[in-house]
């Protein structure tokens, strides 16, 4: 066979496939202006144009701190631009060390790992763990995040089971169908990042403590945002001491990128002698380390960010709620506007940002189910009455009049 | 069971076994000072202290280089910290598209795909070719980089095939061997990191045409380092057109952080519309994408900094071998020093660092097979004569007196 000719038109028709479905992603070229997040400037065909953000993930708009800004120039200028290698090949800056215990701290816990990233931290770790022990029983939540996937995937022997998202009576009942003797893992998420609806820890946490199971909590859009020091949602509802390994990512609250694990300082210090996706790459740049150390530091005393994020939100879902706009209800800082399909909710996106300047990504299958396609918008402390007015304009009048069925908050 | 106790007691036992065979990795703390670049500032337990490196992955001080700090400086200050957002969620920034575009030119392609790390492109980008075809089989060589065994894996249904170690007679055998009518791809890499060999590219490339394969090349420890504008022995060798997917990493000869694979745009795009570790990951921050092309682009117009590395590591070996020291013989950059036994190589590495203020890598299990443990050195065009003289001095001194069996140039 002549693989590449083969291969290639497989993915033509793939491609082509995604156009007609209406799945195609074009990424959006959005330059990101530090003083003035969130408004972007988008390179767009026809030129340049100033855009009013509404799908970021730099949540509390720590990716123009000050402080973060500085603690990055300055740790560019002191130490260069890259690591230079991996952790165990030079690549272990004083600043990973020091951002490592800041996150061990931040949790509660005697231990944390850094990775490049959210996605790698779930994969390497929970590969890690399901590797350790033969018959590795493990529960993962049904909307569990792709990268928590790879990492169950990865682990070829460990048996995974889902269990209906949020659902504690099937938890329970999976987990008593288990056999006794099984080694077992409930993975889940706190803030779930396209409904916004938030996973009950402590009950879940009552179920591993009942059926001898660890627990393995994926904070990545909580951390920097919820509890008192911003240590998540397992901070604010006083369990995190009862979660076994807690994963986090520094580029979404605390704006800069890296992921992490905190847990008990033996069980970090395994997976870091184990885990493939630790060892095998390189460690991330002494300024990425210097800018999320700063962040995580400036939120621990920040609350009244939090706070602005909270009342933000707030504002925005209530605006929406009134002009009769199909909000997907939920109680986290997260707010999902119902669309329901994908070539629809692409020619939303594209209309709310050709007509009327705003972003807002389209988010299709397969990362939500079909049927349930919709925009994700998120206020930051940054965005304005003004501009939350604005948008509900716009979507008014992008948004076809249609009912959608949406469950209760 | 109590899983949490089971597994904590399993990794004290692994902890304890790792540091019984003495593969216990301890990384050090290594202060990278920009402007001084191989010295480094190490935080040992005692005390702070100045010490040389000597094997960084930065082989051409490119994380130092004042206009790359200058880039990365530029885009904090102008676009923040972090990206903000995952590749399809804002987080696409302009210099990110220049980047693609620079690779992809650096190599010849119509297309390029960056990544979160060489590591991650490597994953996603092999896994999502091994998936889009039923029935492909991949001949891997025996020595590539666990992260191209990661996305191999990735494929679970794809059938992976191990071909020794740069034997084109053994690649031969197994692709005569393998179904005529089933898909196939060779994995392998071009200088290898830890022997510094490198594969005879074009060789490899008729056996693919010959039996209608792909072939997928890492050049992580050669661009940068290798052709006429930096593209890499594909390029030294003029073979590059004949490679299907060529990755390589932004984090070594480039000096920053990032992985990227370079190839035909449609699958390219195909790659990029369905893999998990490019869409489901927030992208590198303006910052690291500015620094890394700023780096690309220097080192296109910069053949005096590769003949700089060529001629430092040809005086290292020259001085190594004048001594009696036992080298690892090969033609490449990388110059790995043979001692043969896990424990003795830590205690070797340490001494070197205690009492000579040199670091150097110790390699072992699983990096390398067992009894060809190692130091892995590296001259960048930054380390002196007087360094590469203090550097022998101090393995002829650490080093137990012993012939070890070589392998021939
Ligand atoms: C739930 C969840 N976990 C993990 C990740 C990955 O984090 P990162 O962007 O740091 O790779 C994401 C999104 O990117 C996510 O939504
Ligand atoms: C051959 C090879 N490929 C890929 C990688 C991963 O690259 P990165 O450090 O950018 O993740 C490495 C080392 O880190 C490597 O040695």
């Amino acid at each position: 066979m002549q693989t590449r000719a083969t291969l290639l038109a497989h993915a033509r028709d793939t491609l082509g496939a995604l156009r007609r479905e209406g799945r195609y992603r074009e990424f959006a070229h959005l330059e990101k202006l530090a003083g003035r997040f969130p408004v972007y400037r988008w390179h767009a065909p026809a030129g340049l144009r100033e855009v009013t953000v509404w799908s970021s993930n730099d949540y509390l708009g720590m990716g123009s701190h000050p402080a973060v800004l500085a603690a990055a120039t300055r740790a560019i200028a002191e130490h260069g631009a890259g690591a230079g290698g991996t952790r165990n090949i030079s690549g272990t800056s004083p600043l990973i060390v020091a951002l490592e215990a800041e996150l061990a701290s931040l949790h509660g816990k005697s231990g944390a790992l850094l990775f490049g990233s959210g996605y790698m931290a779930n994969q390497a770790a929970l590969s890690a763990v399901l590797e350790a022990l033969p018959g590795f029983w493990v529960f993962s939540d049904a909307k569990n995040h792709a990268s928590m996937i790879a990492g169950m995937r990865g682990a070829k022997a460990a048996k995974r089971v889902i269990w209906t998202h949020n659902d504690l009576a099937d938890l329970e009942a999976k987990l008593a169908a288990a056999p006794p003797e099984a080694p077992k893992l409930i993975a889940f998420e706190s803030v779930y990042s396209m409904d916004g609806d938030i996973a009950p820890i402590a009950a879940i946490c009552d179920l591993a403590e009942r059926y001898g199971a660890m627990t393995y909590l994926d904070e990545v859009h909580a951390v920097g945002l919820y509890g008192e020091t911003g240590g998540g949602i397992s901070e604010r509802d006083a369990v995190a001491h009862r979660v076994d390994l807690i994963e986090g990512t520094l580029a979404k609250g605390f704006g800069v990128l890296g992921g992490y694990v905190a847990g008990e300082a033996e069980l970090v210090d395994f997976i870091r002698s184990v885990a493939g996706g630790l060892i095998f790459t390189t460690a991330l740049p002494p300024a990425v380390a210097g800018a999320a150390l700063e962040s995580v530091r400036v939120l621990k005393r920040d609350p009244a960010r939090r706070a602005a994020l909270a009342e933000r939100a707030a504002a925005l879902k209530a605006a929406l709620d009134a002009a009769g706009l199909p909000r997907i209800p939920g109680p986290s800082h997260i707010v999902p506007v119902m669309v329901g399909e994908a070539e629809l909710c692409r020619q939303v996106a594209r209309r709310l940002l050709e007509e009327h300047a705003l972003y807002a990504t389209p988010i299709n299958y397969p990362t939500v189910p079909r049927g349930t396609e919709r925009l994700r918008l998120c206020a930051t402390p940054f965005h304005t009455d003004a501009m939350i007015a604005e948008l509900v304009e716009a979507l008014k009048a992008v948004l076809p009049k249609r009912s959608v069925p949406l469950a209760a908050e």
